[in-house]
């Protein structure tokens, strides 16, 4: 059989020949979005890589990106992935400190940056070692910055540019492609090396009737960041089944997305929950409709079950829940499209390519997979081996990960996580799963957000107390709140108090901040 | 990222732990169905490969089968890949020259077959130099053979066999899996290798949503058989997903298709236009429907509009055209499901992991590469590079395989085969191509098969000659069949002689023998 290394170049040389047509969409921010088609998108491409390899990037260097969902930040992606090089995706919305870290374990020396993040790329590279080259891309550059030494407009430089040979792809498939740092609540944050091999395989995994289901037919709204675990593979999905791309920029508030689903005919749209809440919020508010959307697929975060019924009634769509994290690349499970049996707590099963152990706290497989809860450990074509710059596996010695999820897996094989291990809490010796609790609370339609963390306690050790966000113009008493959990949960789980907050602090990656939660509250 | 080898066992693997109840169902001809569950199957299949090794099957070895569509082939198929072996697959429809030929090429010493075709296996076994041992599956061993040296039933080793450590997978992905030789109408047949890569990224791209879209909710009947191109893939594709796989046997009468339709709640069906008219026909004659029958899917030969058009009427199905060949393991394109545009003429576009180029005589591509008619070409990680046991490369020096299939790539990308280059005649200095004219006639509502060859003739070297099979009651004229190309082809196309055959002969693969038609009327 030929030798055909699965390198990501090829997904764009594929649709720029097969779907030229098919386009990559951009909100603006004013109201109205750029276009450019597989074919234009893959010159431009190339023509980056040219400019990057005049910038002195090599083979296996890593270069950083500090930006939306946009074009350009597509174009860079393939421009330094294309070329054999490593992009980093920084996250905007961690500190410079934080963001500098990073950097200064990767060694990007070239940083690519949305212009409205100038300032924190700026602040960033003052915080380094390496004291990256920042080329900007969207929007012109400042005043102020044009002066600024080893500050470019990357479009100018494209412009000049007259690099003949571009590199582009033609290198063994297991080239590291990709680096993402995990948000790491504790400890220094741990960077995931993703390689071509790993996210095209990924990639393959996605198409599959049985999981994201993307078609050449397709109009896929991409509301996760790109900066965050590869914004689902949706970047590398479209091009290689040649669905449509929408990009929302830097906006994913309600009116935003709902906008760009409207004009773009969006079948198919991919996000964390609380930025469909958004959604169905503005249209319950404005009202309107969204024919043309057909599926929501949802991950990051748990589902609640009141959410997944009003996006489903409001919308008409059907919601596919799935499970993923940073070091999965990310996508672990996703229900079945139409599943009839959907259910918000579950994730689906497995496809081929991916594999779920269920263990004690020691990593000792349970003696029955099904029915019962577990620590969950994955294995899979597109699962870390090892953080980068690590010595040690992050695997263990059968070649598991742990992910730090508790799971159950029901007779039908389908996942449900239950909690985080390092989310419980211990009262009176005993062990409180925060997870159970919130899922109950957040089916109350009166609650858009519930979290409960543990506070310390003389007698019992920790004890849960319950945070709650409710949903606009709607109230309920602590008693109606915990009382809805008697004969759902033991009675000794229910908490010892109830805080109200009239927002839930989010993480940069949109899910719950437990961390500021237990800092303020517990 | 993990090491994670792309072997053929994963499969079995994949279904027995996250699909262990769906079923392998075949028909045993007598009107009763066997059933296992993909958990029963693997542990056969291990079991087997126990025995294999026994025998004195080592890792690289090729064993080969001579078999139906059933589980135990299916069986043998996992046994001897997933211990590294490979597998030979034999067309029962050949001679036991032809095939003794193909033994002696690969050398299989242990030859796995169906109990009604021992004859058969006993006679090339008599004829090889290698006298290969033959293992019986699938009925009961005949009296005369239980006295025969080297004839065994596979069974009786199974339950005799004490082997603990069954070999099973672990090894290289590169591995060699499968051996299948062309019909190969001109010089001796040639053997396609697959390895387990090539097979397993195969089956990643048979899942795909805009190719055969195989999910775990289907039950799938392969009416193609499992000793032709792997079946099109769909032995592995079930398992890979978790589909019920639904196995005829050696019956693809339409009787016998339409009972295991209804009675196993088949979704897609899968096999040459030949046997669906079959299918079709019976329905017609007595009735009924097929009510969880959703798709059919067709290839290796042309698809007349007019039973298309039939079967999707009748059956309330859609058909899916594809294009393939046992080079490609052997999915080339695949019509995307439900295309409202779908045409019996196109066979879909590639989608990633195949790329299309159409060139010229002589292999220089074609400047334009839309609209127009060439000779085509294709690249991919399941494309053959070079024929068993040869020492030059079946490919260009751009890696480029010649298909010997003459096509035309609209601009939407889709494929549409007008001809084999070896079925050109020449006809006064210029090419007519059998193709066109063979698809106008098979339009008629008339025709059952239509087929042109050249005759030899003084005056322009070659003129073409039209054969027809007509449908059952059916008549017309000479003179009709020939106008109903005036102003469709160009006047000097227009055969010079229609000969009507009570039955068109197949060759083994089920497509219009050619070589036999020349022989008799050329």
């Amino acid at each position: 059989m030929q030798d055909f290394p699965l390198t990501l170049d090829r997904f764009l040389d594929h649709a720029a020949k097969w779907h030229p047509q098919a386009e990559v969409v951009t909100a603006r921010g004013d109201g109205g979005v750029d276009r450019v088609g597989y074919a234009g998108l893959r010159e431009r491409a190339v023509r980056i890589s040219g400019v990057l390899a005049d910038a002195g990037v090599r083979f296996g260097d890593r270069v950083a990106t500090l930006a939306w969902n946009t074009q350009a930040h597509v174009e860079a992606w393939y421009a330094i992935m294309g070329m054999g090089a490593v992009c980093h995706t920084l996250n905007p919305r961690l500190t410079a400190e934080q963001l500098a870290g990073m950097l200064d374990q990767s060694q990007a020396r070239i940083l690519i940056v949305c212009g409205d993040l100038l300032p924190l790329a700026l602040a960033v590279a003052g915080r380094t070692g390496i004291v990256p080259r920042v080329l900007v891309i969207d929007g012109a550059l400042p005043e102020e910055a044009i002066a600024t030494p080893r500050v470019d407009a990357l479009d100018a430089l494209v412009a000049e540019s007259e690099a003949e040979d571009a590199p582009w792809g033609g290198f063994d498939e297991r080239t590291p492609a990709g680096l993402c740092f995990t948000s790491g609540t504790t400890g220094p944050p741990k960077g995931v090396t993703y390689t071509h091999r790993s996210s095209f395989l990924h990639t393959l995994r996605t198409l599959h009737t049985d999981v994201m289901a993307i078609s050449g037919r397709d109009s896929v709204l991409v509301a996760v960041p790109m900066f965050h675990a590869n914004a689902w593979g949706l970047p590398f999905a479209a091009p290689a089944s040649g669905a449509k791309l929408v990009l929302p920029g830097r906006s994913n508030d309600g009116a935003s997305l709902a906008r760009l689903i409207l004009s773009e005919g969006v079948t198919v749209a991919v996000g964390v929950p609380t930025v469909w809440l958004g959604l169905v919020e503005h249209l319950e508010a404005i009202g309107g409709d969204l024919p043309t959307l057909r599926r929501i697929i949802v991950g990051g975060a748990p589902m609640a079950p009141a959410l997944m019924e009003r996006l489903e009634a409001r919308l008409g769509v059907t919601v596919q829940t799935s499970w993923g994290m940073t070091e999965l690349s990310p996508s672990g499970t996703v229900a079945v499209p139409e599943d009839p049996d959907r259910s918000p707590a579950a994730s689906g099963k497995p496809a081929i390519g991916v594999d779920l152990l269920l263990t004690d706290a020691n990593g000792t497989p349970l003696p029955e997979q099904r029915g019962v809860e577990g620590h969950l450990r994955v294995r899979g074509a597109a699962v870390v081996s090892r953080y980068f710059g690590q010595e040690t596996d992050a695997t263990d010695a059968s070649g598991w990960f742990p992910t730090g999820d508790l799971a159950r897996i029901d007779e039908r094989g389908n996942l449900f996580i239950t909690g985080r291990a390092k989310d419980l809490i211990k009262s009176g010796g005993e062990w409180i799963n925060p997870a159970e609790i919130e899922a109950c609370i957040g089916a109350l339609p009166q609650i858009s957000q519930a979290a409960v963390i543990g506070r310390p306690d003389a007698k019992w050790g920790e004890r849960p107390i319950l945070l709650v966000e409710l949903r606009e113009k709607e109230s309920i008493s602590d008693e109606a709140l915990l009382g809805a959990l008697r004969g759902r949960v033991a009675s000794w789980w229910i908490p010892d108090a109830v805080i109200r907050l009239p927002t839930m602090p989010l993480a940069a990656t949109g899910k719950i901040d437990k961390v500021q939660l237990r800092r303020q509250h517990g």
